[in-house]
């Protein structure tokens, strides 16, 4: 049985224009979920890990507001995320399953998942990842990003999923898990203990992690556009349907994937495929099965294949 | 392989006193999951399970405290407390196993868990759950409970663990499992999906219906008193070393166990042992192997046995 895993952006939750209710979340989920309950109805073994950047930043402003009770840091913030878009997730997926009627016939679960990332990672000396509301003007300790002023905090690149094993067991036996949420709970280890730090691992570097742990068969990664394009955003912007790994890092350094967009997707792809990943495509969140048809998305290769 | 599952109430991660950092909630799990960790090793197939009333508390209590960001309804906050204090217990059980060289041979996971409650259960009209901070002071909309003016919230019987079935598959794999925290993120049925409501489950309630839905053989719910007392708290208190089921009842229907406190931990070993469960036990945190050798705690019986 294939193990494909789907990577769903932020943006599969909240859209452009939205405040990220919960009712709003839930609804954007319907379009990716339906598609994943499909494919695990076809018989692929199917991991669904997703984004937490506007929540986990909204509840570390939430908890700022207040002192009268205790503050968290940062890594047990992305954790409770999990909890929060986990839950979202998985009762959607729940309703997509008994539409197809196969509810009962799937076992699925939301895996609590940290990843280790390594302490002297130079991000956490340069902070680059934003996270929680934009706003339109100059904010004090807030950097300026493509969708505003927005607080960045360290993302280190993942080691390691810490719970691997479990997954790729869960697998063996079938199930539909949901994992790596947030891109993991980030932690050190020291000597007998995993510690959390001050992080949030982008989602996508952490899924072509899990890929390559578990030995999944494809990764996708789901975002807001069907195709990565060179000059994004320009008039002589350029889609690519097929993108070889060393075409891929070209462009990188020619700087056509900025880091806080589709820098990272594209590094979680040619990760996967350099690990021996077999396929890895980035698409949108519409057009998931439609990619895995070869009808849409951009399709990374090794070179030579 | 006998399947054990251990409750920790709120007392085993915010001792009187604190104020629920991360770091202090990490240290009082210390004593309760090393005996965890040993009981596993010993061959015992164990569950735990946790109650969440601060935790969730607090963050509703940060979220009404800024309106820059959304909030979220009550059953997402209890599923981002699973997430949170998930990581805590895993993490803690994490280094435990590694002391005892046993971690690789160990599969464990947080599984996020709802459950299903009545949409007409009488809760929902008499709130009786105490959340969040204590305060010395009247509050308005606050309750006066035995630790001071708090918020209430409803506070509904579970019907059905959700995850039971693949809590289930992983005990027959081995894993241990840490799940229905908070007491499971409250859901009903409507048609095709289940819809979270606004409350908090007792976790010792739905402990005891997820024992009974695993076939668990022994139910054992920690908090911070060693045994169970009558006319707790007056000079003429006595300790009970073992308490029938029709005793029990006779002694609740008396008030000798009240509502925020004893009572839904006696109601919750009655449930298990009358839906067949073997052996429950109410104790201390730190005597959780003693009480399971009969050296300490309160054991309940089915009139008869």
């Amino acid at each position: 049985m294939k193990i494909i895993i789907v990577a769903l952006g932020g943006n599969a939750l909240i859209k452009p224009g939205e405040i990220g209710t919960s009712e709003q979340m839930i609804n954007n989920l319907r379009a990716p979920i339906k598609q994943i309950a499909e494919l695990s109805q076809e018989g692929y073994s199917v991991i669904i890990t997703h984004g937490n950047g506007p929540q986990v930043g909204n509840l570390l402003l939430q908890q700022e507001s207040t002192e009268e009770v205790t503050q968290m840091p940062l890594e047990i913030l992305v954790a409770e995320t999990q909890g929060q878009i986990g839950f979202l997730i998985e009762s959607t997926l729940d309703e997509e399953l008994m539409h197809l009627g196969i509810d009962m016939e799937k076992y699925f679960l939301t895996v609590l998942t940290y990843v280790e990332v390594d302490p002297d990672d130079r991000a956490f000396k340069r902070p680059t990842k934003p996270i929680g509301p934009a706003y339109t003007r100059r904010k004090k300790g807030y950097v300026k990003t493509s969708k505003g002023w927005r607080r960045v905090v360290a993302s280190p690149q993942p080691k390691r999923i810490i719970q691997s094993r479990e997954i790729k067991k869960l697998m063996d036996e079938g199930f539909i898990v949901i994992a790596c949420g947030g891109g993991g709970v980030p932690v050190v280890k020291n000597e007998t203990r995993f510690h959390g730090v001050e992080a949030v691992i982008d989602k996508d570097l952490a899924s072509a992690k899990l890929a390559e742990q578990v030995g999944a068969d494809i990764l996708i990664i789901a975002t807001d556009v069907e195709k990565v394009a060179l000059n994004y955003g320009r008039v002589d912007y350029k889609y690519l349907d097929r993108l070889s790994v060393s075409q891929a890092k070209e462009y990188m350094s020619q700087g056509h994937f900025p880091p806080g967009s589709m820098g990272p997707k594209v590094q979680a792809a040619i990760n996967f495929l350099e690990a021996g990943g077999k396929k890895a495509i980035i698409t949108s969140i519409e057009k998931i099965k439609d990619a895995l048809e070869q009808k849409a998305g951009t399709h990374f290769y090794l070179d030579g294949f």
